[in-house]
């Protein structure tokens, strides 16, 4: 592909967080994929009366969307434990039913990598129909080499399969497996000196995240596994302070993670320390839906002390089971009160910061690929305003 | 249109309400779009063999989902408000910026029954994508006859533009225009003396509607306006106890009509109200989470009187605008705690009995309209369970 000039557009270019006022009467000009130019058609350089013309017929267009933190890749569903629980079923009657992360783990293990690609795909496409052209995908229902490898892969594949860029997290301790019950040690040796070089050697994670939770691992073990991580060079994200106050993001800091999230429960330090590290804090107001979650991740200390705020799916068979873009952007803004530039800035380019993504994406400037969605709105608000509907009119990824 | 054969299906009636567990290799017959059998394919008359033949491969059919609450006709949108009320404006400075029921009565009295159409079809056609085949329309943001007229116009000329069935429902008592302020009864009188005759006598109306609440109209102003209303052949439907116990269930049930909606504040004798007068609770989730209400409805009395539930969008600018039924069955059942089965019923054999069409659709049943919703799913469960996702595969209304 060589140039490609967008004409007619109006513009909201996300540069500015803080700005969604549109560009009117602007135009970008994508070189081999690349953004040579956005702006008002007034500034085009000479060199764009060359390339092939798309007239957006003065349509939104804001950067494509991304979206920062799912689970999409995983076997099975957890509709029939969702449908249990409604009809009054303990939680020993679900686990006796086979319910709980356990029914996950054993049909990703299940699934393959050719089934798990083709159960992930559906998803994706609903991601992609609302204008989502980075997703990021996390491992963490195998819980062993190969079947955390087999997600991996699949989510590697996805990018093959789709025109979308896939950021992938190794999510080894994201649970203890039943097999490793009464060895949690044991458990965490094997994902730090056994599956961690495994998935380095084969570049299969651009990032490692766990779980840091009373029902999953402690601030101590998650510590270790992260030094670890950083020792093969990789950047660290974490699920942190979701159902009690561990420290979770302070911990995220101090590794200099990219992101913390959920956050439900983090407190002051936390939130300080995560802007001071630049770690963005990853909000998930669909899990906080699901599970009927009361209270909120404090967005005012986030805002007070700069931490930037990204917003995403969750995507996942168990607390999220969520595709759609736009009811996370309504979710954030209904339930935790962000207004309608934090919802857009945290599925473009905050979320892009999530994933050491900034320099690429998550906004449309010069040099970043050409990653735009164009909408049939009149103001951004109307995407965040709106439920349950669809106002995508195109959608280009790298120009395309 | 002949015969139509539906083979290979997995048969989910509603005859019963309670009943979701599909009859296994199933089909259907319709004839001259009405179903003239559905059952087992070993129960297939013999004259089925003649029917033009469609294999749904295995899927699962739902009756046509019914959504039946709507304020979809209407002019503009509420996205600057809603805005603005994030960015932390108060009631009176978005009074003063053209928000509230006011905005939306301007933009509907100045659209025109044209730009009403128009404004309105791609809602409908989002509510079609997700497999309804039914849809009930509301006035109300007319407030005077011409423009009462144009929008109920506007929702009757829907069903010639789609395939779906339009039941209307005049809503002049929705609010008290503004050239009305200082005369209450002054507006009434016009509705019942002027508005009702001229809209029983064009046919525009299948029902009549108020919204009983303090900020609207009391259950006397109400009572007078649904005497008339009866006298003229009406059907009622109410707007009821809301925001207030105004006893708003009770007087929608002496008044016989067929639903009672919101119902977050109705108490137990207004429950028991409805069940003996056949009145159906329609609950709207959509409204209650847009506004954050903490007050649910008492889905546990309507249990214990059998009051018959159904559940709808409430599509509307201010307080719920929502285009998918998928996402109302996720949120009666995550927020209202409705089962898989109620919100199945909710959205077609009992919205059906709330728009007075029970024996016309709403169940996959002999004798009734061949209005069907054909998804790939393997358990009723995955459409109230997943969030923001369309596994619609087909959806025929009529038989086509
Ligand atoms: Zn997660
Ligand atoms: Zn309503």
């Amino acid at each position: 592909m060589a140039a490609r000039l967008f004409r007619n557009a109006r513009l909201v270019t996300m540069a500015d967080p803080a700005s969604i006022a549109p560009v009117e009467w602007a135009a970008i000009l994508a070189v081999n994929g690349r953004i040579a130019y956005a702006g008002p058609e007034a500034g085009l350089p000479a060199t764009a009366s060359d390339a092939e013309t798309i007239d957006l017929e003065g349509r939104l267009v804001t950067p494509g969307l991304i979206d920062c933190h799912t689970h999409l890749v995983h076997g099975g569903d957890r509709a029939h434990e969702f449908e249990l629980r409604l009809a009054g079923a303990s939680y020993e009657e679900i686990a006796r039913a086979g319910g709980g992360i356990v029914s996950t783990v054993t049909a990703t293990r299940s699934a393959g990598e050719d089934g798990l690609l083709a159960s992930a795909l559906p998803r994706l496409d609903h991601l992609i129909a609302e204008g989502v052209t980075t997703v990021e995908v996390k491992s963490g229902y195998g819980l062993d080499l190969d079947s955390e490898r087999a997600q991996l892969r699949a989510a590697r594949r996805l990018a093959s399969e789709r025109k979308v860029t896939v950021s992938t997290s190794f999510l080894g301790a994201h649970a203890l497996p039943t097999e490793f019950r009464d060895d949690r040690a044991g458990y965490l040796a094997l994902v730090r000196d056994n599956m961690l070089p495994a998935i380095a050697a084969e570049g299969l994670a651009d990032c490692v995240d766990a779980f840091c939770e009373a029902i999953a691992f402690s601030p101590d073990e998650v510590d270790e596994l992260f030094s670890a991580a950083r020792r093969l060079g990789f950047k660290v994200r974490l699920h942190a302070d979701q159902l009690s106050d561990l420290g979770g993001a302070a911990l995220a800091a101090r590794h200099g993670a990219l992101s913390a999230d959920h956050l439900e429960h983090t407190d002051e330090a936390g939130a300080a320390a995560m802007a001071a590290a630049g770690t963005v804090a990853v909000l998930l107001p669909g899990a906080f839906y699901f599970i009927r979650e009361t209270r909120v991740p404090p967005v005012d200390l986030f805002r007070k002390h700069g931490t930037r705020i990204a917003i995403a799916t969750d995507c996942n068979p168990g607390t999220s089971p969520l595709t759609s873009p736009l009811l996370v952007m309504n979710m954030a803004a209904t339930l935790f009160r962000l207004t309608v530039a934090e919802c857009l800035a945290g599925m473009t380019i905050h979320a892009a910061a999530a994933l050491g993504l900034a320099g690429e994406t998550g906004s449309i400037e010069e040099g970043k690929w050409c990653d735009l969605a164009v909408w049939d709105v009149e103001r951004p608000a109307e995407l965040v305003y709106r439920m349950g509907f669809n106002p995508l009119a195109a959608r280009y990824w790298r120009g395309e």
